[in-house]
């Protein structure tokens, strides 16, 4: 028996890659499709202009889809899980609403810092689904909420996981970001085209902020946020998918570059041992090529969920420097919070 | 009386951009048009396929072009100054042996870091030109090489120039580079479509070690090295013109963010106080907008000669961080040799 | 003494440019910015992000945008010519509530088929001008309505009109037209990277039917449409600005190829004639390198007022094929407008 | 027992488009690796700039490259077939070389108009292979050269086959086509940034004459060409990778658009019917929507095997006109050959 899914913001991109992800899943199936008015009472495939390059799964064309609130959802059947991509915008009340019932899982970035709510990267922190029972206690809820983290954040946060054994200290990136990013329409072609943007709005807070609640750690029911510093400069980049990061990353200890290679190769996490059905063998592939990663060469690695990281090297300043890349909207979005509900079924929390 | 002009490479990107920049020029004009063997003998208009964006220049377009070497270039009258465009991998021995008779310009990277040989932007190092006569008489020659930066050295260094007062101690840098710095060909197009390039061949070393070389200072004939660190990371973007950087500086002092826009905007050097031709208003302009310098936007400003930077804010890790921009092949490239040629007469040295 | 504009639409993308235009103009000064609700009240510095590659010129900077109605506009002051850039969808009413009072010359497609008003380009139809007189009368209006055609459709109707003169029977027309056609913020970059989207709304009827009211004959105070057959299909590439257009033309006469380019060579106008300061010195410029013209080589040409023709050849089913090119946004919108008024200027109209 | 297969310029884009689709081929295995004397004796991982999505087959990795000739070939061991992905210059030779012992199924052009040399699409004349026993008979070959067509041609050319019985007349097609078409390093970034260029060197001859032998008729051992004219104009775009096709087509029948839906959609071929590997569900997919077909969105249809066909509409001077876009590399290129070599396996050619 499959779990029952509902989708919140199903006709946006965010959404309609979750339903991409879910087709076929061998745990999960979508029963419920959610959006704004405008949407309610279509069918999803007269409601939604798919733009992905796979075509709509026959599944959901004739799903009718039902407005964003409680008391919809519940009419439409039994639903197990709650994912939502809606707006960071609305996201906000509206989940808090569906977490009375049902367990949700976020893309979202409303409810990421707060104090009781995992902020989840299954590789890197699954012990800090945790704090569900202390927040469901908390807030009397019979469901709960659980986040990912920005799609910037995740992959930056897998690579210095790994590098933490070296004890990370400081960390400055720069990134060269997909215009997926911004959702659609998002960026227009009149701003991209012979350009770069060098602005994402509060895009550099999430990466500084949510890497430390990510790499902190559970004490006493709180997390203490990581003791490193980090600075980001963020930035659009004429690529569709796939976000570049130029990091540089100062550690306590001086490891070999092989030793940072042997890091990167070996990383593992409750995924891969799990077995997880989307989970990549590897969370993170080093390439050797000096002009690798490249974002459409290698954003789809692992089916877009490994992490690539190249051309690393000693550093002047800090201690090393490298190159990563991840699918924004998979790895760095529908694939997280896929994965993410796949870690709780395994502990139970499903 | 106008100082003739001889152009090495003048069919490549670099030498076009030399006969536009020159089109006009109040002090110079192109009297030889010097490239390899297979246009040597047809006429500009034949042997080259222009790319700028304006027309051919009219007065070059019947000028018959000539083989790269001294004899040829001799042959063809009055030179008074070489500009050379030509290709670092065959620049060296060419450029020292048209210095034995005239002044080289060069463009090239072969003798830039040469402890004989001034590797000049105007605004930043003019005083390094006392080079030269300790160059010509160290080699016997009439003539000279005279060296301008990489391209994305350029921006750079003026603006680290404009902060050397708050003392520069370590400097990160990565860049988003356009491909017209590759020149032509260059970057292939199924290279570059939704994609980016995170590697340009020696272009971090350029960076990391022309920049101190520049703002080193000259005591008893020799260049001392400027008492910096940069570590720098760059990248090819899907730009056709103006390079874009992420600069993290740490400087000595910590001034108030808005005593560097004050240094930044004040900066000013030779060229404007020289009012040399081709000198922009203002090396530096600071944009306020969240979302500026954008190469498209911003790389024609000063046309083209002034590096705009933008989103200068504290940084947690260094002291500042901004963006610069620059037009990579006006300011990168044509345009510093011609600034540094009209810096050169001024001072006597032409 | 300048006749004083008023622009409708100041802040969109067809705004701007004709701000851009006028900056400086021998003969109009802009006086008056209209906008929406949103922008009125504010300065134009502050309501407008500006999109132009050239700086917002200082004297509209701190005018105060006005409501897009005729009440607010005659407040502000004197105004003898009223531009709109007004959208599609809301131009109709607005122009004639303001064509009771002043003249209109309209870049909306609104008005364009209506029997009384005219649709002009200079070098093409300045005989339809007469339509004003009839349309003053039939509508009680001290103003009048005047329209531009669609920016496909002047520089094809440009093209037609020289080839007049071999009798023009049929003409089929392919074109790759620029994301600035679609305004801002138009076409998101998520359709449009790697990818061509071969439909735009209405634009082939527009260029099927305008075509044939322009190239008309202006007989008994009525406009009989050419006798003329076009077949357009209209694509959409990944282009900023300069529309191309593959052109098959059938002519009753059969010139050879050297007629053919001698009549686009030779063509000119009342606008040449007059010298207009906007006309470019040659409507139709005719290329001869095989793989001209090309968007960004040449979409600037005459000040992007010129139709740039190449690769004009025989064909095997119509009588001649060829390629050609307008700047969108210049010849096909804002610079249209101004050229229409210059006109209407020499002819006494204004 | 898998068929041994070889193929030339192995190392280009064609040639590893090739090894990409044979990997996991049910009837070949890549067994020698032939390309230019710079690789030759080097393993193909180190001869090889691998630029395909997908990862480079373990298989082919520790293969070492060949030089490409004959007698080098033979000594390598067996070979049944060989795939010439040579470029057209020198491809003429070499093949004839080949095909004295083995049969050669070619995507260079050198061959493709010779008369006793098929030029094959399996769905559209199938029974054109009996020039192959002419060929041998004729050149006293053990092997023989059959040739697929132009990556443009093949496309339109399966459209007009559906189109067949409504007895085609004239056709007027404008490309918009990808740069994967010219190979690597093929066109220039700093040509096709912001822009279109309207030629491709003997693309229009070759869609004008290919598409005739294709649909023409054998009889008494030649090719009758199809009693149809074709007019070309060809273009290249900023896509990767798909060509995309303006048609208009003259019927000497007058179908109603359902009807012309209907062929295109009930199109099918011997490839269908046989069940070939590479051969796609279906060869003529039709799109309701009013913006499709588009490149990155349909190329992948059918594997890259299909030809997607949008907004087939009535036309005013032909009978109808419609998109059509196919995959240049896949059904345009390295797809056909092996679709061809699987139709001759079941025709008992190879």
């Amino acid at each position: 028996m499959k779990r029952k899914v509902a989708i919140l913001g199903a006709t946006g991109t965010v959404g309609q890659r979750f339903i991409h992800l879910l087709d076929g899943h061998p745990w999960f199936e979508v029963s419920v499709l959610a959006a704004s008015e405008r949407s309610a009472g279509k069918k999803y495939s007269e409601a939604c202009k798919w733009r992905m390059e796979n075509p709509m799964p026959e599944a959901v064309k004739d799903m009718t889809v039902v407005k964003t609130n409680l008391k919809e959802v519940k009419q439409v059947g039994d639903v197990d899980l709650v994912f939502s991509a809606l707006p960071g915008s609305v996201a906000g009340p509206i989940e808090e609403e569906f977490a009375i019932k049902y367990p949700v899982v976020s893309k979202a970035s409303a409810h990421r810092m707060s104090r009781d709510v995992p902020l989840i990267i299954p590789e890197v922190n699954p012990d800090h689904l945790q704090l569900i029972e202390i927040q469901r206690k908390m807030r009397g809820w019979n469901g709960f909420i659980s986040t990912d983290p920005n799609c910037s954040t995740i992959q930056l946060a897998i690579t210095l996981k790994a590098l933490m054994k070296f004890r990370v200290k400081r960390v400055i990136v720069s990134t060269m970001q997909a215009v997926s990013g911004a959702g659609y329409p998002g960026v227009p072609s009149l701003d991209i085209i012979d350009n770069v943007i060098p602005y994402i709005s509060r895009e550099e807070e999430k990466m500084e902020s949510e890497t430390l609640k990510i790499l902190g750690t559970l004490r006493n029911g709180e997390i203490q946020p990581a003791n490193i510093t980090i600075s980001a400069s963020c930035h659009r980049v004429h690529v569709k998918d796939g976000h570049m990061e130029a990091v540089f990353v100062e550690l306590e200890e001086k490891p070999d570059i092989d030793d940072v290679k042997k890091a990167f190769r070996e990383f593992s996490g409750e995924p891969q041992r799990l077995k997880l059905p989307t989970a990549p063998e590897k969370p993170i592939i080093v390439r050797e090529e000096k002009d690798r990663p490249q974002p459409r060469l290698d954003r789809n690695a692992g089916r877009g969920m490994s992490v690539v990281v190249g051309r690393i090297r000693e550093d002047s300043i800090m201690t090393i420097k490298y190159l990563c890349l991840g699918h924004n909207t998979i790895r760095g979005a529908a694939g997280a919070g896929v994965l993410s509900a796949e870690l709780m079924v395994k502990k139970g929390i499903l």
